[in-house]
Order: structure tokens, then sequence, then C-alpha cells
């Protein structure tokens, strides 16, 4: 509506300024143009990789083909075996050179059936997932009065109750690392206490009644008992139960078991180096989940932008003076079988590994670029990323690496990097049943195969390695 | 940073022009100051109950009791009995008048254990929920191959290739009232046209594999065949491997059952009226819930905010002309025989009920008062409305009432109003497990159980019933 009494309209007038404020910025951010005259060769080359790996959808399409066709691959399962049969035919379609399965034992841990529900107050299921690596409970389940601890110092100072009774950890969730340490140590703490059973809150934001699973580590001196993760919903239900002066008694009833060990293998591809073939550039993911879900960010992503990355090399005619190594590794998750195997397989190349970089961590935006090695390798990584600018990736930021990588570029003094996609949403569905493709832009991983192919092919491609 | 060539900046820029903007935007929100003079003698409760009911979190805290101690209420439950009789309890404490439990007979189905998996390609768990009133399958499930259609129209067109198979009703969710139709005929049209089952797409937004429960509606004349919703993910999981030109085999499993009919009851609670009691101004929602989540916005909540209308009255000594009564109906969710039975019980006074307000679309904001009455009662209700102009309710739109109050207001030509929530935030938590307490803020309960108290008072109160 006009009105007479106003010159300016507030939208006009927001209009204006948002105009003066975008001049101010834009003028603020133009880069200071230092360009860096080392990568003038590099830079059509790092263009094309670019141009190719955003061209479409393909790299999307491929993980939506791995993840709908295998599912989810937890080590040992038939899934993970089919998917890694797979991966290597279709490795080798793609071009790449030297394909093979490396092979590796893995441990094969079975979920089997599993529910847990408060028996009183009046029944009610718990949204739970049985941790990986636990115990079963006896066959008819385990009953117990429930005690909820916010903290390991919270269970030593109520030591004395928590004999006999099921504990709850109930800390809020505030970084990965912070409360991780609940579902991997939690056990130990609770059995060392006395306690039949072990419940953890879910480690990440509230969902939709969404537990997260994960590795229990029971140590060696503790019993083992049963450990399961619930949903932010249910640990807070029963901590206001609780809060209101109620007892609740839970119910867990849990099959899991181990099975013996399963033959597994690292799925192996490679662009062999133009001259110094014995230099590896080793990139990767793993191609191993958990067994809900369907492993999209954790990790099918990080196999298919790696893997990406060579194939865009394979089909532009791109090999680098360095090999590419492009290694889908097995048991992650709950083992790193895959990574030890690899980096004893290949010990005695170990210093051949120039540059090891791991994707882990999904691919959701913001993302950046992680480096770990010695300030003169940092000086030109850093470097290498102005040729993400157009990405939005150039500044690259400390600490890179993964689990995978780790074993053998610490054998061999490697630099190590990694692709960090957005810590908030890959935790709200990391190990969840909602780690599908869905949840992933397909812009979201054409932008990260790109980066890597670019990153990977000028360490491949200068002429002396990166400093150690 | 400070820049010398900048005398203005871009922060402080921004903050003078917001002010700025701000003051604009005050000026032109002042209301028109039509006061509605009739209104005079309300304004002073009303004030009294807003500030009450806004006073602090109690409502939220008895909708957390409500859904914490007894969890999901289906009919025939005992978590539904325990409820009804906790309420009726608590209403004769809270001061209500003739809390009474009007018996209802209401069907009890139970849904057993269920599951659904893709078997070829690889095992991979579906997430599903078995729908309302579904059949159970064979003991050992059934198995089939699925075609997948978005439309009744496309299934009529591909009716030959439903014969014998899984049929997948895959339409993308658009709006509730249009999408549900597939879970509600879904299984009826897939039968008539030879399907062994049906699956349907969950009706709501994505979630995290989510799937959303409801009733399925057989007919008279088709086979019955076993029905179960899937969450969207799963749902676009199979469309994608049957567009690359796969099949998809999929084997359901339900237990599902119907057992014989069981007791339940309306909760009934009142303050009579000072002068015409036998005029009945009705409000309420409904106590049973689906057996997944806690039913709290669907609807412990609409059941919370109406009672809290009428104990706020109670505790301020607040006795209005007309005789208020809540009722909490049950078997909404499948059945309506609450509904129905008290329309039948009150059926020779359905022409003393003046009013009826049903709450059982949540409370999530922006919500608002939605209306259904003769053009008369519409102005009158409007005004009424400008004494919520500061819960920011004051906008009655059109359209009100709900299942539950339908049949007597029906009877008794009786206006009708709903408290709507934010559609977008309900659906996304409707009908599932994550239809918990956590989600709802306490300020939503608080503002929703004010609006409902102001209304009500005034309708009861002023001096001529609203015109029919």
């Amino acid at each position: 509506m006009a009105s007479h009494r106003r010159r300016l309209s507030p939208r006009l007038l927001a209009l204006i300024v948002s105009v003066l404020l975008l001049a101010v910025s834009a003028t603020a951010q133009i880069p200071s143009q230092n360009r860096v005259h080392w990568l003038d060769p590099y830079r059509d080359t790092s263009a094309r990789l670019i141009k190719a790996a955003t061209a479409d959808d393909f790299a999307w399409r491929r993980l939506a083909e791995l993840t709908d066709t295998y599912g989810n691959r937890l080590s040992g399962s038939e899934n993970l075996s089919r998917a890694i049969a797979w991966a290597a035919e279709t490795m080798k379609k793609d071009g790449l050179e030297n394909v093979r399965l490396e092979p590796v034992m893995v441990p094969r841990w079975v979920r089997g059936r599993e529910s847990a529900e408060i028996v009183d107050p009046p029944r009610h299921a718990l949204a739970i997932l049985g941790l990986g690596g636990s115990i079963a409970t006896p066959p008819g389940g385990i009953e117990g009065d429930v005690v909820v601890v916010n903290s390991f110092d919270e269970l030593r100072a109520r030591a004395a109750e928590a004999k006999g009774k099921i504990v709850l950890f109930n800390a809020p969730f505030t970084t990965y690392s912070d409360t991780v340490t609940y579902r991997t140590g939690g056990a130990r703490a609770a059995a060392q206490n006395g306690a039949i059973a072990v419940l953890v809150r879910a480690v990440g934001p509230i969902g939709l009644r969404t537990p997260h699973t994960g590795s229990v580590n029971y140590g060696q001196t503790a019993p083992q008992i049963p450990a399961a993760t619930v949903s932010v919903e249910d640990a807070d239900r029963i901590a206001r139960i609780i809060g209101r002066g109620q007892r609740v008694r839970v119910r867990l009833s849990m099959e899991a078991k181990f099975e013996p060990d399963a033959e597994s293998a690292n799925v192996v591809g490679e662009i062999r180096g133009r001259e110094r073939p014995e230099e590896i550039v080793l990139i990767g993911g793993h191609i191993d989940s958990w067994d809900v879900g369907a492993g999209a960010s954790d990790d099918g992503v990080g196999c298919v932008i790696t893997w990406e990355a060579v194939r865009l090399m394979s089909r532009l005619g791109i090999r680098p003076r360095r090999t590419v190594r492009l290694v889908l590794f097995t048991n992650e998750e709950n083992g790193l079988r895959g990574a030890n195997a690899y980096a004893e397989r290949h010990a005695a190349h170990a210093n051949n590994h120039v540059f090891a970089l791991e994707s882990d961590s999904g691919v959701f935006e913001p993302a950046s670029l992680g480096f770990t090695g010695s300030p003169g390798a940092r000086n030109m990584v850093r470097e290498i990323g102005t040729l993400l600018a157009g990405l939005g990736l150039s500044e690259i930021v400390s600490g890179g690496g993964g689990a995978d990588v780790g074993p053998i570029a610490q054998a061999g003094n490697a630099p190590t990097m990694a692709y960090l996609g957005n810590p908030g949403r890959y935790f709200a569905i990391h190990h969840t049943a909602a780690d599908t493709v869905e949840r992933i832009a397909p812009e979201e991983v054409s932008k990260a195969a790109a980066a890597v192919a670019v990153m990977t092919y000028v360490v491949a491609e200068m002429p002396e390695r990166l400093p150690r």
C-alpha cells in the first residue's frame, strides 16, 4: 500500500542498501591476485578436469547404483562381497590399470534380531541399534532398572547404584569426538561398576527417533555386557520419567554374534605413472559400511569421488608423472583390517607413497580440504588450492588424512589430505538408517570429485615430490 | 579490519538500515484500532487467561507426562486404558466437574511383528510400517516382483502388469489430502488388478527413512491384501533400480490381526454453566493414537491444550454462562467410534451444542484458528479473534472443525472451530515413530492453550449463543 507520508518505500530502501552492501563486500573480497606461476603448466588440464567432473551427475548416479544395488555393506556380508566384485569389474570397464583385489580377512559381526522396550511404566518400544561388536543378551532378553548418568564422572560418583542395573549414558551431543567416547567406552565403564547392560544416547543431533550405531570397545579386563544405542528421544524420555521420581524398567533383547572371519578385499585400480611409476599418489575411501542405511555418505561417496578423479584422468587421456592409485578399503568400520593389510602388503614401498588423500567425511556443503604435512608441503598444497577457487575450495584447512590411509602414510611419512564434508549434516545421518543417496545433491558429489581430481593430478604431475 | 578508504563499515551501515526498516515497518503495522466494544466485558478475564496460560510450561509438562508415562495409545491397548484412567483422575484433581467416562467399544487391531526386504538384488531391509487394519501375510511372508506406479491412472493403464505382483504406489507427497488417498485406497485398487500385496510411499515429506502409518480401507468387493507403507527413500530406491532395467523382488512379512473389540471410553469433564448449563460449548481432542511414536502432536497436545483451557478457567474461578465441556475422544485414528458414540449418546441434546472446537492438527507455529459456520457467527468469531492479537492469532481463517466434533456438530448444526498447527511441521512427523514431545516447544503449547481458553470463555459467556 502506498503512503504519502513515506518518500522511500521500505522495499526500495532495502534494495538500495543491498546493492550498496554487495558493492562494499565485493570490493573487500577481491583476491590479492598473487598468481602462482609454477602452477601455470597445470591450469589447462585442471580446468578440463573440473569441467568434466561438473558437466553432469555421473558420479552421483554411480553412487546411487552402488548403494541401490548392494545396499549396506558390513564386513563379511554378501552385499559387501558383491559390491567389491562390481567395483573391480567397473574399474576395468573405466579403463583403469592394474585393477586387482588385494585379499583381506575381515571380522564378521552379525546383528540378528534386536529390540528393547520400557516394560514399566506401560510397555513402549525403544528405538535402538545394537552396537557393532556387542555380545548378545540371553535368549529371553535381559531386564533391569535403568540408571541414567550424563558422564563418566557421574557414573564414578554413583557407582554403587549401577550394580545389577542397565546404565544409560545420556550425554547430549556436542562434537562427535567428545561424545563418541560413550559409545566406544560406555560398556566397559558400566561393566566395571557391575551393570548388566549399557544403553548410550545416540551420538548425533536429534533426528526422527534415529539411533546411530557404531563400535563398542570392551577392553580386556571388564566383563562384556550387551551394548546398544537409543534415540535421543528415548533417552530423554527415560530421564524425564526418572526425574519425576518413577523407576524405569527396560528389557533388552539382542541376538548379536561374531561368525568366523570372512574373506574380503581392498579394491585397487591405477593410472600408471608416466615417468616415475614407482611413486604413488594414493587416494580412496572405504567400501564397507555399517549394516543400516545404505552407506552412502559413509563412505560410498568417498569411494565414488576418488574413483571419479581417476576415471576422469583416464577418460581425458591424462597420465601424470607419478602413479595415481585408487584404493577402496574394506573393513574400515569395525576393524581397520583393510587399512592395516594395505600398509603391511606395501610396507617395502611405504616411502614411495608421496601423498595420500582420503574422503570419509561425506561431501555435504560447505565442504573443505584438510591437510597434514610439513610446512613446505603445506605451502605447496595451499598454492595448488588456488586452482580450486572456482569450486569455493581454495582454502586448505589444517588437519587431513583418515583411518584408511593412516597406516601407510605413517609408515612412509607421507603428507595426507582429507575431503571434509560439513560435519553438521554428516553427523545427522552418520551410522543411521538414513545414510542414503537421497540426502546428497549431485552437485556436491561432482564438486568433490573435481577437487580431488585437480589436487591428485597436480601432486602426481609436478616435477618434485611433495616435501615430507 | 579497518579500512581508511571506507568511511562507513558495512556492519554499521547494515545496522543503521535495519533500524530504519524496523521503524518504517512498525509504523505500517499499527492496527486500525477499530475496537470491538461488545467485547469490553471480556477483556480483563481474557487477559487473565492468557497471562495464566503463558506464565509457565505447565501444559507442556502435562503433555510430557502423558506421552512419557503411557506412550502411544492405540485403541484397545493397555496404554490407552491406563491413559484414560489417568486423565479422568487428573481432571478430578484439577477441580473439573461431572468428570466421567462414557464407555465405547473400540476395534483392536494389533500390528505384531512385521518386516520387509528386497531379496533381489541382494538382501536389504526396507523401512516399513503395516497399515492399520491390514491383514497379515501368510506366516512365511509373501514374495513377489514389484510394479511401481505413480498414480491410480497409471495403475489402470498398466493393469495387466499388476497381476501376481506387489504394487508400489510411489506418488510424491504434495498435500496430505491429495496423497493420503493412496494409503487409504491403494490396497483396494491394487487388489482389483490382481496384486498380492501393496506398498505405499510414505505420506509425508522425506524424513530419515521414516514411514508414516495410517488406515487402509479395503472396501467391500475387492480381495483383502497385506498393505504397508515404505519410507520415501525405500520407494525411490526401488523405483531407481527398476528404472535401470532390473527387477526388484520383495518379501513382506506381517502378523497383523484384529482381536475382539475392546472396552474404551471418552473422557468428559466440565465447568457447569452459571446461567444456561444446558447449553454446551464443546472442546477437545483425541486421546488415542497410532501405535508408533508417542502420539504427542497427534493428538496428545490437542487433549492437553483444550483441557488446559478448562483447567485455567476452574483455577481462576471463571464460571461462564454456558457449560464448557471437555471431551477427550477415543478411537479417532481407526474407527471414529468415540465421536460417533458421543453423538449418539447426546443426540437428544445435539441442538444444545452451541459451538464445538477441536484441536487435532498439532500446535506447531505458525498456527491459526479456523472456523466453519454461518456468516453471522463468523463475524462474531472474527471479532473475538481480536482478543488474541497479542498471541499472533487474531486472524480467523476459513474452515474449522474436525473428525471428533463433526458428528455432534452436524446433528446440532453447531459452528465449529479448529486449532490449526503449521501443516509442514505436523505432517513431517504425523503417524510416525518421531511424534514425540521433544518436537513441540513449550511456548507453542502455552500459546495454543491461551487461544483456546479465550475463545471458549467468550463463546460460553456472551449473552446470546453464536448464530447457527
